[in-house]
Parts: C-alpha cells; structure tokens; sequence
C-alpha cells in the first residue's frame, strides 16, 4: 500500500511553492509583428487611431442616404442621380445631396453624406446619370464607419494576452509594429542518476538512455520557455551541487529530473536544503504518477525534483512547472480540452490525484476517451495518448460511459 | 439577398483545388532532438533496441523470485536470504536462487532468476542476511521488463507524426537524436489594392493598413508553414503579376489579399487565368464570411486570392490554406475544439456553411458560447473572440442552449 497521507496535495503544494518564492519578473524583449506569435504582451495595446480611419463601403454599388431608398421595391424603385464616382485609395471632395448617389467600390471612402450603401446586384442603371434601388437600406448597413472596428483611445489587447493571428492583425490595423513581451522564461534541465547516459550513447549493461531532459525540455518550450539542457549529474552530493548551482546561476529556475531511488533522491535533499534558504519547502503529493516529486526554493529560485520514470516526471512539470511559467511570464498557457466518454471504469484510491492516459476515438458520433495500458512509468505510454483525464482526490473512481473532460496533449 | 447557387460548397472547392494540384512535397530537414517539436515526421521511426535495455526495478527494495513471496503476510512472513547488493548502473554477475533476495535500487538492473521486486515498506529486516517479506508479489510486479516499454523493432513514432513533448523523449529513449522532418512549407502573401498601405505608416486619407498580411502571417506560421510577406501590389495588371510571378518562384504556394472590389477581382482574375494553366478554378464560395474567395494552380501551384476583410480571409485561409499546408507536409495540424452552449439563437440562410465567433464563458459548471456582436469584416471581433462555431450548409440555425462544438482560436 503507497502512503498517501503523510504527503500534500496538489494544491496544498503549490501554495507552499507560491508562498516562498518571490516572483522576481524576467523583464521584457521588444519584438516584431513577425516575431510576436505566440509570446505573451508585456503592456496594454491603446489604439491611437479610429480603425477603419474612415467610413467604407463593404460592397461594390452606390453610396446613398439612407433615407432615400426606404419603401423601394422592384417595381416601385427609388431613381437616384448619379453624381460622382469614388477613387479608391481617396476621399470625395464633394458631398452627398438628397436623391444623389455615388459609384463606389468595395473599400471605398463614403462620401459627407452618404450613410449607406448598396450592392450593385439591387440596382439597374437606367442611362450614365441614373440608377435605380430596387431595396432600401438603414443607414450603416453595407458600411464599416470611421472607428466601429476599434475606436480611438480603446484597449485592444492588454499585458498577459498570449498573442494569437487576429492579435497580431489588430497590432498591424493600429499601426503597432513593434510590442514588449515578457521574456521567455528560463528553464535549466539536469538528469541525475549513475544509470543514465546521453541519448547519443548505446547504454552498456545496466545503464539506460536520458529520457526526461528532452522530453521536459520540449514541454518547457510548448509553454513558451527557453530550456537548457545541462547534462547528467553523478550521484554524487559533489557532482549534484555542482550542476545545480550552475544552473541557478543562468536560469529562472531548475528542473533536477531522475533520482527516483532513495539514495538519489537524499543526495538531492541534501544539496537542495544546503542551498536553501528556504531549501526543500514539499517532498512527496498526492497524485499518481508523479508522487515522489521534491518542490524547492534555493537562493530565490523555484527547485524541482522530478520523479525519474517519465510519466511521472511529465505529470509533475505539468502539475508545477508550467504554473512556475506562467507566473514568470504573466500569461496564462493555453491548453487543450475536449470532452468524451470513458469506454471503461476506472477505479482510483481517495486522497490522491489521479492522472489517466487515455487515447481518443471517435465513433457512431461519440467521442471515446480509451484508458491507455501499460505501466505508469513507460514513456511509450504517452507517445500512444492522445490526452489525460485527471481524478480528483475525493473520487473513488470513474464508471464506464461516464461523460470525462480530456485534456489533449 | 446574397446569390449562393452560383459558387461551390467548401467541399466541392476543395475538391476541385486537390484535383488540380499535383503536390510536390517540400523534402526534408534533419533536425536534432530539440528543434524538432512541432515538426512533422518524415520517416517511420523503428526502435533498434529494447527499452529499457534490461530489466529494471521501479521501487527500492529487494529482488527476489515471486513464487517465494507467495501466500506472505504480516504474521505470516517469508524469509529470504540476502545474497547481494544490485549497484546503480551495473547487471549484477550472480544469479538469484529459489529463497534468496538482492537489495536493489529503484532503476537497478534485476539479477539473472529475479522475476519481481518487493518495496522496501513491506519487509523488515533481520540481520544483514535475512530478510522477512510481509506481502506477496506477483511475477512482474514493481519490475519494468526488458523491452516492456518499447521492443526492438517495434515503430513508435510513424511518419506525419507532428512531434510532441513525449515523442521527443520517446526518440530519446531510442538513440534517435536527429530525425527526418518534412521542410515547412514556404507561403508567400502578396496584399493588393491602391488603399492598402504598410502598418508603419499614417494612412492619408483614404488609405487603410495592411492588416492581412500579418495576420495571414501568423496563421500560416502556426499551422507549421514558413510566411514571407512580400509586400503590397498596386491594382494594375503588371503590379500583381510581377509580385505573384516573384512569389510563384519562391513559395510553395501564394496567398494574394485583398481586392475584394470588382475591380480589383478582375485584376486579380486576369493575371491568375493567364499565368494557368489551369489557371482560376473556383471564384466564389458558399461560406460566410469568406464567400468571394478565388482559387487557382498557376505553374503547378496553388494561389488563393482571399477576400479583403481581414475575418473573411482568415476564415477563406482556415479553409483552404491549411489544408494545403497539410498536403504539403504530410502532417494533420492540430485543432483544438472544445463542447458549449449556445448562449442565444442564430439564423443561417441554407445552402451556404457560416462561420460565427464566439466567446467562452464558464457559469455554474457549464461552458456557454456567446456569439460576438459585430460586422463581419471588423478584426476586433476577431479579438474578442475565443473561437469560432460552424453551421453547416443544410441547416437554418441553432437555437439558444443547443450543445455546439467551438473551435478554440
């Protein structure tokens, strides 16, 4: 039987790692429209201008006063004079008068006047002066004015958005080329373990092939951070140290990942409780897989222990790295959601959190969330999901059939 | 009243596009083990080792054959002898025999005999030599076989993989620290219309700014593709040739943007139909926004001329410009979609697929989707919105508290 009661929740954890650490900002990069998607906005965006800076047709047609064309049918048209045509890329010198239209084409700048247009399709021209509207139109409609897009002195996207293509858009329609950003966070990588070799290596007898540093690594640069992969430490409190204080030197903060033996895992202890203060702040929460997972803050940088297995060390940087991101960053990470049905019951221990692979399959219309088999500590486990359903602590399980909320990784 | 008999459903659009095209795929990159996220996979990857290498412990404790554990308990314990110590890294020399038990590590290499490891928590020891087990253990258990997680000769990753987190680690595991990815795709987007002019500068009267080209932009980078913007073409015939023929010879494929206005169409008609063949094949399509969408294969590659409304086109790029980016490099790009509500009722005109956006909101534990307020072509809506629901071609409408499916954008 695991013992899950002498360790924290998932909550409970991360409130102890929130409450020591004192969120230093990593400042900000100012970047391009080109290079801002993506990165997370650093300042509110005020727009300085009236976007469109003029009122536009969005049809090709006539520009009319509205009031002229109310009643028109097709055999009751309203007949309108023809008074000028409107230059694209200009504004008319001239002005609308009442029963006057103007040809305008799709982008075009209404005339003082005008309060609507109409489509080329509703009308007929009866000679070079004279069209017919065979349908009325309110005013503003088949119009964009100066400003209904974004108005003048308006915040259009504020600090923390996470910028998207219509983002960057809406910088370009103001005229922004150029953005603060925070600065992607840093985020130092080391393996430890005396089995563990690079993957460039073939493992001899007894040893295996460093997992967890590309694969936190790729994680840590989905959330929008700049990892560094450090290299594999020698079980030793010496060689440990040694990496973790380089580390801390050049990153915002530190993922220690392997060690998930007890030897290991107290040198890891001891190193990070000398380093402290605070030192180790969490040793062991309850969620599975990812339970022997060490939270830490030394010289004022977030420590992470990560369990060895991979499974368990993604669901742990899932868990406390992504949320160190996004406080580094200001900007809220998007995931991914989607709901369906679990083919299967699943059962699971109270008091602990638990995380289920699951792969997604769509049938008859239904979207079937399968709980992927195979150990927990198997990374081929995940290459074969499509996602995670998460049990919370005071559930005793899942029934089959049940309607499961997926995060999709 | 919009005609939507005369153009093409999406699908036949699409249709008409893929016959046209013979794709050319891109070709290759070799990447390393951290450039590689996000990429997609141009090759089958095959696993040339067993991982793990040997059969390994996922618990401290002691190896041991499992049938000697069988029927222990507390009061009842079997008694093993201690015959060595597994150390880190190394295959123990010595076999185990029936009542003997190693001391091993959590990762340790299992001993020749050794079928299960008991935790640590569960024995006690009597001297330096003996050992009581408390609780049973079945063969396999607290083990990770040889070759459990991923055998040799099995494919784990295949090709149009587009490479996540845990692939990265799973390559890792193999020794597969550079793979084969497909080039990403090269997009050139000319904007066109004498209107338009680059987001750096004030528009004179008039003139807007270029918002597509970054917006475009920035889509096509998300979908995994390599934007060029090339720049902003007077409406005259020469202008949009020399910048489409410039583009043609850089680009996998061209987007051109704006020109919404007839006359700008039928510049931009004329210049597609003389650089065929095929030249122009779809010029409509029965979507809102996005209907006025043209599609070509100049020189053996496509170009799309979207609708000048910045919403418009990225719907009519959605459509069309990804999943030409997806032929051209084998990759289905992720979409993420999450089950709302549908705050209000929506009419759609049969016959045509509209496209609403929407903003997500959560309320008493259920996810509503509220459309956003606003013309079609104003990029704020597109800023304020979280997604974007589909109402197919054959029906008339949702009503307020129907479940709808959002794209999440």
């Amino acid at each position: 039987m695991f013992d899950f009661f002498r360790v924290l929740s998932v909550d409970k954890a991360r409130e102890r790692l929130f409450g020591a650490w004192k969120i230093a900002s990593p400042g900000c990069d100012r970047v391009g429209l080109q290079e801002a998607l993506g990165r997370v906005l650093a300042q509110d965006v005020i727009s300085q201008d009236y976007v469109p800076p003029y009122s536009r047709s969005t049809v090709d047609g006539y520009a009319v006063m509205a009031k002229d064309t109310f009643g028109a049918t097709q055999s009751l048209p309203a007949i309108l004079q023809i008074v000028m045509d409107v230059p694209m890329g200009e504004i008319p010198t001239a002005s609308l008068l009442p029963g006057q239209a103007a040809r305008i084409p799709t982008g075009g700048a209404l005339p003082q006047g005008a309060d609507a247009c109409v489509m080329i399709e509703h009308t007929e021209t009866l000679d070079q002066h004279t069209v017919l509207l065979e349908k009325p139109v309110s005013p503003g409609e088949n119009v964009v004015l100066r400003g209904e897009d974004i108005s003048k002195h308006e915040a259009l996207v504020e600090s923390g958005r996470v910028l998207r293509p219509q983002d960057i858009g809406g910088l370009a329609a103001l005229g922004v080329t150029e953005v603060a950003v925070w600065r992607k966070p840093k985020v130092a990588i080391v393996s430890t373990g005396d089995e563990i070799v690079p993957p460039w290596t073939q493992p001899a007898l007894g040893q295996i092939r460093d997992i967890n540093s590309y694969a936190i690594a790729a994680m840590a640069r989905d959330f929008g951070a700049e990892p560094s992969i450090m290299g594999i430490a020698e079980d030793t409190y010496e060689d440990v140290r040694n990496l973790v204080e380089e580390s801390l030197a050049l990153a915002d903060f530190v993922v220690l990942s392997g060690g998930s033996s007890v030897g290991t895992r107290d040198v890891a202890v001891r190193v990070l409780a000398d380093l402290g203060p605070p030192g180790v702040l969490v040793h062991g929460v309850a969620v599975r897989p990812g339970k022997p997972v060490i939270l830490a803050v030394c010289c004022g940088k977030p420590v992470f222990g990560l369990p060895g297995h991979p499974v368990s060390a993604m669901v742990a940087f899932q868990l406390f790295g992504k949320p160190a991101i996004e406080a580094l960053h200001h900007g809220k990470i998007p995931e991914q959601f989607i709901d369906a049905r679990l083919s299967r019951n699943i059962s699971s221990a109270s008091g602990r959190q638990d995380h289920i692979r699951v792969s997604l399959r769509e049938q008859d219309g239904i979207t079937w969330a399968d709980p992927v088999l195979g150990k927990s500590g198997l990374i081929a486990t995940m290459v074969k999901a499509d996602g995670e359903i998460v049990i919370p602590t005071e559930k005793e399980g899942l029934m089959a059939g049940s309607l499961v909320r997926v995060r999709v990784f």
